[in-house]
């Protein structure tokens, strides 16, 4: 058994990022930020669907073509279709933002 | 989006199960359990492999042939893999367990 709230370091300038669990169609990941945002002018653009929860921290999630981002706290959840363009505007600098991530072949 | 700790109702006599994200060979769920627990000698028998996290509540988790539960706090996840039998011996009577779970296929 381990702990989503373990090692959370927050002396690192890159996200951690670690898969917990592996299947053909399927990976479940935990991501720790510390700050982090994507750079400008990127889009994640993914093959799978992609079911996210903040646990801890907060975040700015925004989909293309919305006005503005989606702020989540800790259990907000969204899921982003396959091929959804999404960036993460902004991470708490206060705190590690902890996500689970699931991403899914639809 | 939605929030994984809304409508934690604790009159209810039966776990709460609610499908979160659902794909062609993964579901995901949230749990809400207030107290319940396996009947006596039953054991859950899947096909799938399944990620699970407590993310609020406590929960004793018994996977069989072991000689003691997995006493699961916040964050604490495990994967049993398809046809690992296991059980759930108790959850806190205290406040409702919440747990995230994701089937998926190997």
């Amino acid at each position: 058994m381990t702990n989503l709230f373990s090692d959370l370091s927050t002396e690192v300038p890159e996200e951690l990022i670690e898969v917990l669990a592996e299947g053909q169609h399927v990976r479940i990941e935990r991501i720790v930020s510390t700050g982090q945002a994507s750079p400008a002018d990127f889009w994640y653009d993914q093959v799978q669907a992609e079911f996210v929860v903040v646990l801890k921290g907060e975040a700015k999630l925004l989909l293309e073509g919305e006005d503005a981002p989606i702020h989540m706290r800790p259990g907000d959840h969204v899921t982003i279709p396959a091929h959804r363009r999404h960036r993460v505007e902004w991470t708490t600098p206060d705190e590690p933002t902890v996500w689970l991530v699931v991403f899914f072949g639809e």
